[in-house]
């Protein structure tokens, strides 16, 4: 048996009322990505042949989560055998492997998933494990002396010697996909609250002679997310698994746990990151780069040597060419700065070029939308935009042009020129000291 | 006996030294509010009939937070007993219960002290203990086989067996009023410091056949604050408590260790807060908000579905409507911005309102202040305020207007009007390369 | 023997390869100074006669680090002893005591230092100790009932009763100069890596009947860095050292794990500092500061009671007066901004001089560059320069002068004149109603 003929079922029924929200649970985000996605991801990632999301009614935002990937709803809440056999289906011919996973548990390993695959060769069943700090609560793997899986106890059913067993039942399961559904066909539901559960096939399988056996993973990963707090513990896993690659890659983070990274973020080496930093999805940056704290970034790149921030937004469609300099309070989107130009303070520089060498004075605005569309800036390269100006797009400043300050740029402006818009400058002699002595009047009367 | 009859008396004269601070301190502040608020906060939403605070000499600062509860004067420092017996004139009709409190213990939470009165009702005096992870150096509360209380022994004091007891003295009581200021005379001051200490009112008690009993708190909420560590371990406690309850509500929080709230913050259901937010005091947050990362809110209201953010700032009596948008580097102050208004970059709005869908360009600045007076700028709804603009308040844009990028706009601008002020821009060919020539020839010279 | 005869031997030849950098181990940084500099730092306080920095080939970063001291090259990696006696020919005059250091051990703490100086005068041998929590792996300090050091055993030499020694080996010395460079040329490379180890000297110098002893030092001390988690995990030690040490002086901080200090940020008393703040090199602040947090600071000085942020970024050379308030998304370079100046909001003021109680309105630039030279600006005292207004350098406002809003001011302008430039405002009625139609009606072709 090879790993590449495996099917999976993943479970994403459950409404999540402890998340007190709108939205489904498998919908909320972690690192960017729906909890949903991210074991689809692990799947796909170890070539799931197919995957079956199994969600509850109604939950078309988890169907879309889903898509392509077929979707089938269990209209009832009958237990997580009944949630799994509404995948039957959708799984025509059985593959070697079903893989059982859950939808709210989004931090399993592939390595983790691999083993288990893997373990399959020798057994008809194999479980999730853990070995919990505290154990109270889950059902327990009681194993033989040859280590095999015996039973699976819930905790209130255990005996002391049970109990004291520390390792726990994750849910998660790769069964022989012959097996499957025979076996599931046999669960029954007599139990307090009447439901179908899933842990009762390894003692179907076991009464039948078929083996089982446990694959261990970390505790860490095993958990579920029912609500905020534990999405937000989560978060802080998948977190410090991105930071301390990206430690490992030869970024310097002066305190990685103030760096917000995604799944996708790619680094070069010896990036300097600072303190409060939020990469956001599809962020690539360049060997030698330094950020200085306190950005924000989506969808951008930063080449090789560029410097940015403190203090900037570089937004998707965000182009920093190599060396170029992003400084204080300055927002890019869908725009390129070519090498070496410098935007360093206060401006807002979208959907436009930044020539290469180009200077851009603080408070400097590309004017691109004018209530309908969006439209072009380009600048030269060594153009020098003289401080708070506006520059009305649809407009082209040539190489080497220079802008007086506080100029509105509407039309061309030819490499090498000079151009500007400014009203003379008039002065009123000794009018601060009249206009002081009428406020104060004024303010004597009131 | 009933809970309401109580009264208390928070002993708050102590100088802090240890804060290395001009300020008293039960006046440095936790989330935003003095160490001593937290404690009166507490009375208060207990329902005390009266509270007394007593305070050092020259503690104006103290009064004023306590005020208008009456505050009492302990002139000399003679210890725990000598500071509460100076609440006497101030408690002239002796209440049921008297509880004993410390300004500078402010986490002890409310249904802490509710058990505390509760647990009145059958001891004439129930002491405040906690189980502490290293009891050294605190008093212990020894209890008999039933469980009464029926010594505090100091640590240095105490035998073997009782310096194995974890069950420690936090110095909060809960005495019966007729008891407690006669308890108090017999306190005498035969120990080292000559001090006259309020935990030899229990042994008092007990020698005059009264009923003492322990209530039970966290160690978590005894923290006492002497420096500015406890005060910092102090505020996350604080933190904590307020990003956990916000979780429950339904909040998101990326990493609810980066967001900093106000005891009075207030969320509606799924709102999103990205990293490194404060919230100051009275912030009302609606459904569905999407708050981006490093904004700073205080005594503003953003409503159902707007997105805030990153580094947007609203300052005090900001109004933000209902799927309105504040972008990056904005500043809104004492300004409504209607629902689906736009305010997305660089931008101050202060002393305005932006009508319903307007959109205010990048760089637009209401100029508020005169060096005298704030004055309003008006913006009708679905007007266009192109990018770089100063809008010279008083003025009023009417609804549908458009104003031209780089504009100064001081006088009325009609409903659907264009208005603009933009001097004709001047081009002069060649001038950046004689001026490139230029600069280098004087460079050249130097 | 006194303290003050000493000289060091520091080992920083290491390349460092699992940091993945194209930069030398010690040069990489940590609080801003590279690893290699908190060394010599250290060493530098305690009055070393003679500091040697030991390097590696083509290591031209890290001796430029350690300039003016010497530097000499190990050629080949032949072990520790081999490294620290490439040091022989730069210490031509034995001095009473070598400390042996290493330059990627940046954390251990002069007074550790000055105790195994003190211990050197009764030893000829000191070696620092730690209690490690975990000791698999380190070498273990043995020392006899006297508690004289006896011998330094290697974990995997070492017998079970070693084994439960958790007295382990820094690496680091103090040895007297007499002996030093005759013991370790008796250093063998009889071991399995062939290479001449520096703790061999122990067992040399007990042979020869030298007293041996031990200085104690925390397990935190003694973080030697190899890559980029252990990096960050150091400067996590040194920021929570300067921290501890601002708190214990009177500021507060909200929270103390977002604020990075450098090792020269000076405080007065009574600060405040909130939530995320980075302090750069040669950050000065005054009594009664209030600082709001997201600020940024580097090379600045803040005199009392001054505010600051949210969003302030204060750039080296920036000087901000007494009582002046410096506002959100505001830089402030090579400037002056004097005693109750404002400058509240969305400014760039560099290259500049404001004068006493000025107020700057937002979105002021100063022009201070025009592609070759940087240019001063001087605004009076009691000047107010209106919002979104450009000053372009060199030009002088007199005091209390008036600026009107949205102006570019490049001419002098007189005290107490009003100065302003502004085309007249343009107003076209019904034009945006015009402009509308026309866009939809291209839309709709479109």
């Amino acid at each position: 048996m090879t790993h590449t003929d495996f099917a999976a079922i993943v479970l994403a029924a459950g409404e999540g009322t402890r998340m007190r929200s709108a939205r489904p649970k498998v919908a909320h985000k972690l690192a960017g990505r729906p909890l949903l996605g991210h074991v689809l991801a692990a799947l796909d990632g170890l070539g799931a042949r197919d995957t079956v999301v199994v969600v509850g009614p109604a939950m078309e935002e988890v169907e879309s989560i889903a898509a392509p990937r077929p979707t089938v709803v269990q209209a009832e809440r009958l237990g997580t055998a009944h949630a799994a056999l509404q995948a039957r289906p959708a799984l025509p011919a059985p593959p070697d492997t079903v893989l059982i996973l859950y939808g709210d548990t989004p931090l399993i390993r592939p390595e983790t998933l691999r083993a288990m695959l893997t373990a399959r060769a020798d057994a008809a069943v194999v479980v999730l494990g853990f070995r919990a700090a505290d154990p109270t609560g889950y059902g327990r793997l009681v194993t033989g002396t040859d280590g095999d899986l015996e039973a699976i106890v819930e905790h209130k059913d255990a005996t002391t010697d049970q109990q004291a067993v520390d390792l726990c039942n994750s849910g998660v399961m790769a069964v022989d996909g012959a097996l499957l559904f025979p076996l599931m066909d046999q669960i029954g539901n007599a139990n307090a609250k009447g439901e179908y559960y899933l842990t009762d096939l390894v003692a179907l399988a076991c009464a039948e002679g078929h083996r089982c056996t446990v694959v261990e993973g970390d505790e860490a990963e095993m958990l579920g997310i029912n609500d905020r707090s534990q999405l937000a513990a989560a978060e802080r896993v998948v977190q410090d698994r991105l930071r301390a690659a990206a430690l490992a890659g030869g970024v310097t983070m002066i305190d990685p746990a103030t760096v917000f990274l995604s799944m996708d973020t790619i680094f070069g080496r010896d990036v300097t990151v600072g303190p409060f930093c939020v990469f956001g999805p599809s962020v690539t940056v360049g060997d030698g780069v330094e950020i200085k704290g306190f950005c924000h970034f989506e969808g951008c790149t930063i080449a090789d040597a560029a410097k940015v921030g403190p203090y900037a937004r570089l937004r998707p469609a965000a182009s920093i060419g190599s060396g170029a300099h992003i400084g204080n309070f300055v927002e890019v989107k869908k725009a390129t700065v070519e090498a070496g130009a410098k935007v360093n303070h206060l401006s807002y520089i979208g959907d436009a070029r930044v020539g290469a060498a180009a200077n851009i004075g603080a408070g400097t605005i590309t004017c691109n939308y004018d209530g309908f569309g969006k439209y072009h800036t380009d600048i030269g390269a060594g153009a020098f935009i003289g401080s708070n100006s506006a520059l009305v797009a649809p407009v082209s400043i040539g190489d080497g042009a220079i802008i007086g300050a506080g100029s509105a740029i509407s039309q061309t402006v030819p490499a090498e020129a000079l151009a500007l818009t400014r009203a003379p400058q008039m002065t009123r002699d000794g009018w601060a000291t009249r206009f002081r002595a009428r406020m104060k009047r004024l303010a004597g009367k009131g």
